[in-house]
């Protein structure tokens, strides 16, 4: 197969979602399969991505006052024991160690899928006074979760995120923790990954094992199915009672702590891939994306085109954008294809023409339009069209969505609502029976509540209806 | 116990070494011990240690043409086998996961303890043609390996660390990789954590399982035993093999790729207290303390010293300087205590005396002096000051170590001068038995050769010396 024809590797966007998917995933580079089932290799240029996911929720996370820590990996298998919940949730997807250094252990050791029982554990040996409060503590880290069916980002075995882990003297002020950062990844979503978000309150069929409340925050995806690209959880004292994390209050009592815990994960570059790509690949918002601008010559070979591209790129770095001068030899035309369906946000193309006439062309992933700007102001030009891009695909991306969203009346609403690839809002009465069916009936699972929505009756069972609901096919 | 006499809590550093290195990591909340033995839970003050130590590495990584990545944590126990040296060095202190959700595995699965044998067998599928070479990438992950004795930072089952993996297509351009990389690992080592190291190959017996030749930088503690701080490995084509890492060569020709990798971990954190650390406590080169700068009131119930103390750290906060203002309730002497312990290089201390004469006394942990400088240039003081503090830290350090290289002719030599606490250079025939021996003998390791010097006859049978080594008990 020729160099030039490699889009074509590509399955169709339209036709078959997840082999697009999965193709876009591996020529893009951005990940492999390793070696084990289930496992995945996040190679360079995803891992960027990555790097710069970290790099924005870690400055917010030290602006509301957190610190980073490293917590083990290993954990005692009694631990998950301690909460009764947790361990039902947890214990039938983990991955234990039994062997080490040549010995059987005396206790199995569970590689952590995640860590509110190791986090437990110290904070109880640490608090003693209310003026050890609020601990407030993230960490960076992988986790394990042995899964029968994965996919790259979306759910494999092994996957990277982060974790925080706070205790609190209050039940209120634990509220406002939890809801805080559901506030921050929100903010994250829209302003940084371009991804409109709905957040809400969790069912308690689908709310995290050992949570009082468990918040999310649902992305559509570009099939009308939803992606759950973080959560926030109130955990009560469920956790400060399974591990004692106790304090003496300034009443000279000693009280259970209330904690919270909260975590995003690779699977956000999921979300990206699946709310922004098209049928030429990956389109990604200039602030994760790892090269913000390409620039690819025009009969390189003639005068001068060479030393313009570079002092372009020159100047452009100077400004911290992330920049590519693509001087390779293949043609153009191959250069186009490549660079956009790795989702470069903007390329630039310079010839001998361009010079002449002191233009250049700037080419716009989002929107696919190509336009010609002035040589002298192109630095500044860029720019601008990179926060335009940047505002314009999380405006597009809410476009899209909200056009999605439908109501329905009954369980045959919402069975249809999902299969043309819809988020369905519907009255529940709050039972796990009717939210049982419509899982059943439709493969749709409750999302969010519809905070601040109401409705007469439940769809399913006709009963009085106690909240709205998202329903929509998820990831 | 009250406040004031915290300080008593640390060991003597003069009597009791190792009982001082654990009392300080522990009391000024480095670290603490995790459930599983062995493993340590690495405290937000520690952490933000070696996020500095990442952000100062990471860039000289990238500056050098080095990409990130991930790799998964779970190897094929099978993957060992393939280098016969690999498996020999590595198998005995693998952890081994065998069961995962829910049942047990076909195939034992080790977690990592270094991903040699993983990264060769993703180089061997991606690699195709010489154009694809050379692939430098670097990880920054969790590794374990299953030790018997074990201290934080210095030993434990599960550590942090980055390891570079770099594939190329000359024995050449491999050799030159690891060079390079020792030598920015040896410039970070000294203009960074203020360590001076002495670098050079390793013996046969000191070097990594697999390798053709491992590098190691070597750092004094202030006890005269070596730490080994990082080191660089030229593999050959011995993993290239074992993985067949080939490629089409410009001439037609199927080769196999010549390999290096090399490693630092938080171990570093260990490097610094051990180098710096005195008997107050910690002493932390400026570019990698979490705090740079303490502001302490003297009498901050008088009127204007709070305001002006805020005043400073807003000020040096927007010189991005990582300062803290302690206003608690706590007396003056309580909190010089606790911040000289934590290692925290300059403490400003202001009262209604000083403000009237428009001064501010500055303490220098590292000498220990304190002085008085005007306030109206105070925030330009501090800058030159913490330039002083990293320049000078290095230099002494450099002179204490100096100050304890000797050299030996003879076994007994050897032996004296490593129990009263030096480095020992000395004559080296180059065979294994005199090695052994001195380990048998003297409990010190060769640790580099010293590169460049000769000797005349081997210290222990006096043969005809190949090497001067040094000679050194070890971390």
């Amino acid at each position: 197969m020729g160099k030039e024809s490699f889009v074509e590797q590509i399955a169709d966007i339209e036709k078959d979602f997840p082999q697009w998917y999965t193709d876009v995933v591996l020529k893009t580079e951005l990940v492999d399969y390793g070696p084990v089932k289930g496992t995945m290799v996040i190679r360079p240029y995803g891992y960027a991505i990555w790097e710069n996911i970290q790099a924005e929720l870690d400055a917010r996370f030290k602006a509301t006052g957190h610190k980073n820590a490293y917590f083990p990996l290993l954990i005692p298998m009694n631990y998950f024991t301690k909460e009764a919940e947790h361990v039902e949730g947890f214990a039938p997807e983990v991955a234990v160690v039994t062997h080490a250094g040549g010995e059987e252990l005396a206790e199995p050791l569970a590689i952590r899928p995640t860590s509110e029982t190791i986090f437990g554990s110290m904070y109880s040996k640490w608090l003693q006074s209310y003026r050890d409060l609020p601990i407030k503590i993230n960490q960076w880290c992988n986790v394990m979760r042995w899964e029968k069916t994965t996919r790259p980002f979306l759910r494999t075995s092994e996957f990277l995120w982060q974790e925080g882990h706070t205790a609190h003297a209050t039940e209120e002020e634990a509220r406002e923790e939890t809801m805080q950062m559901l506030g921050v990844y929100k903010e994250f979503a829209e302003n940084v990954l371009a991804i409109p978000v709905i957040c809400g309150r969790k069912t308690e069929k689908e709310k995290f094992a050992g949570a009082v409340a468990t918040y999310g925050m649902e992305a559509m995806m570009k099939d009308g199915k939803s992606l759950q690209a973080g959560t926030s959880h109130f955990l009560g004292q469920n956790f400060a009672k399974a591990f004692d994390i106790k304090f003496l209050d300034k009443d000279g009592v000693q009280k259970y702590a209330y904690t919270s815990s909260w975590g995003v994960s690779t699977r956000l570059i999921g979300a990206l891939i699946m709310a922004h790509g098209d049928g030429r690949g990956l389109v990604l918002p200039p602030k994760v994306a790892p090269v913000q601008v390409v620039i690819v010559p025009i009969a390189a070979k003639k005068g001068g085109v060479v030393e313009v591209c570079e002092e372009i790129k020159q100047k452009l770095q100077k400004m911290s954008i992330r920049v590519e001068f693509d001087n390779t030899d293949a043609s153009p035309g191959w250069k186009f294809n490549e660079w956009e369906m790795k989702g470069v946000p903007l390329r630039i193309e310079i010839g001998p023409r361009d010079i002449e006439n002191g233009k250049a062309m700037i080419f716009r992933r989002d929107t696919l339009q190509k336009e010609s700007y002035d040589l002298s102001t192109l630095t500044q030009t860029v720019q601008e069209l990179l926060s335009a891009v940047q505002k314009d695909m999380l405006e597009a991306a809410r476009v899209r969505r909200d056009g999605k969203i439908i109501y329905a009346q009954n369980l045959n609403g919402i069975l249809n609502g999902v299969e043309s690839g819809n988020f369905v809002k519907a009255g529940w009465c709050g039972c796990r029976e009717c939210e049982d069916k419509i899982k059943a009936e439709t493969a749709a699972t409750a999302r969010v509540f519809a905070e601040g929505e109401t409705a007469e009756k439940c769809a399913v069972c006709g009963g009085k209806a106690e909240h709205v609901v998202i329903f929509a096919r998820a990831y």
